[in-house]
């Protein structure tokens, strides 16, 4: 059975405290919501709607963030945004600050963005995403009735690859990994993907409708087969310990 | 529109020379294949179909290869395979082998795969999954009519975040990444995501209906909206001189 990815424009912004479920449920395609489901909401709207966007104007810059900011010919401000949301700065060269966040995640700038959002504002990484999407998909099953998963989705880059892609920062009713280990293929050997990311890969195929041009914030993928439900962030984040490149 | 992810499931194993282009067009679902369809096949497939299935008996283990096998207790045989693939060793290390591939791939063990194919053989990445991805876009051409961009497939894990996603390691007929480099969002301002690499979230897409051990090889991906079309694997490989990670 083909999977389908149904993408939710939605006509206008989104604003702190807005109700993303409400505004999901009137839109055409969040009326034809089906039991097991999964929405994939990206991070700025998810970030607005928590109004973890900051006025600049409010950010007092402190001597480091000046300094790197003077180096890198960035903006004071937001080299103190990126420092304050980063647990261990991972690497900073060429002009690029990889972060790993507060929440766990390894990414460029600690997730701030400036796009999307009125001069002289950026956005935060919601604080806990795994909660943003345990409240959305509580809600979709209070409103409608319906078992759906949430997904909250990022736009990162990686290593050794150009281009970036969707990836999961917040996981709700849905495995964000299907686990193989020890499993036999059609040979009866032992397989040598052990792991598939599939909360991961969900987020890519969900951008493939999104663009970042368009006002299509939301996604739904149907008739994706999954069991299991407990997927948190946690589960696709590797630790320092374990990571040949950190 | 909606986008679907279409799965081509096969009744047989795929074997040297095999002409895979008739294999998918006997299949129901190759049989309504639709102009601009993406077909996404794995790279064992495609391994396999070009013969780059070594026969374990006839390797010849170097001191090197025997005495890496011994230190990570591995099949000296396999980490001969893994040299004899590898331009440069990128990393070794708690029994991980990740290679840069002579095709500028960066994976472990060099794409060298044992799962699904017999005991005492193992399959090589294909020598340029990009001639192949064009070979079989030619002849769906010649042999139906219909322009299809095809994309090889394979699944590989990453630094930072547990469990392996697929990514593109030929493409023809489709762009490999979409450049938004000095677009602006709706705020007018220029975006943070720069580029999209697109191929490979098409590839995880197609992962979705794959799984891993299902007789599953090949997905079409159906209503995706591209308009260019010269994508090559070297668009999406960062130089080294510019990864952070290397």
């Amino acid at each position: 059975m083909s999977v389908q990815i149904i993408p939710v424009k939605l006509s206008k912004d989104v604003c702190p405290g807005d109700d993303l479920a409400e505004i999901l449920l009137k839109t055409k395609a969040g009326r034809g919501l089906k039991d097991r489901d999964i929405l994939v909401f990206t991070q700025k709207i998810i970030s607005k709607q928590e109004g973890q966007k900051i006025d600049l104007s409010q950010v007092r810059p402190t001597l480091l963030a000046t300094g790197i900011a003077s180096a890198y010919n960035k903006d004071p401000k937001i080299i103190q945004l990126v420092l304050d949301q980063t647990k261990r700065l991972v690497r900073m060269k060429n002009g690029i600050i990889i972060s790993e966040t507060h929440q766990g995640l390894v990414c460029a700038n600690a997730g701030i963005d400036e796009s999307n959002v009125e001069k002289g504002s950026a956005t935060l990484l919601p604080k806990n995403a795994d909660n943003s999407a345990d409240k959305l998909r509580r809600k979709i099953k209070t409103k409608t009735g319906k078992n759906v998963a949430v997904i909250i989705s990022d736009t990162f880059g990686r290593p050794f690859r150009e281009g970036q892609t969707d990836v999961a920062i917040g996981i709700s009713g849905i495995s964000s990994i299907i686990n193989y280990e020890g499993k036999r293929d059609a040979f009866d050997r032992v397989l040598r993907v052990t792991a598939i990311a599939v909360a991961d890969e969900i987020c890519s195929a969900s951008e493939l409708v999104r663009g970042k041009m368009l006002n299509t914030p939301i996604a739904i993928i149907r008739n994706y087969q999954f069991d299991k439900k407990n997927g948190r962030l946690e589960d696709l984040l590797r630790d320092k310990s374990l990571d040949l490149f950190r």
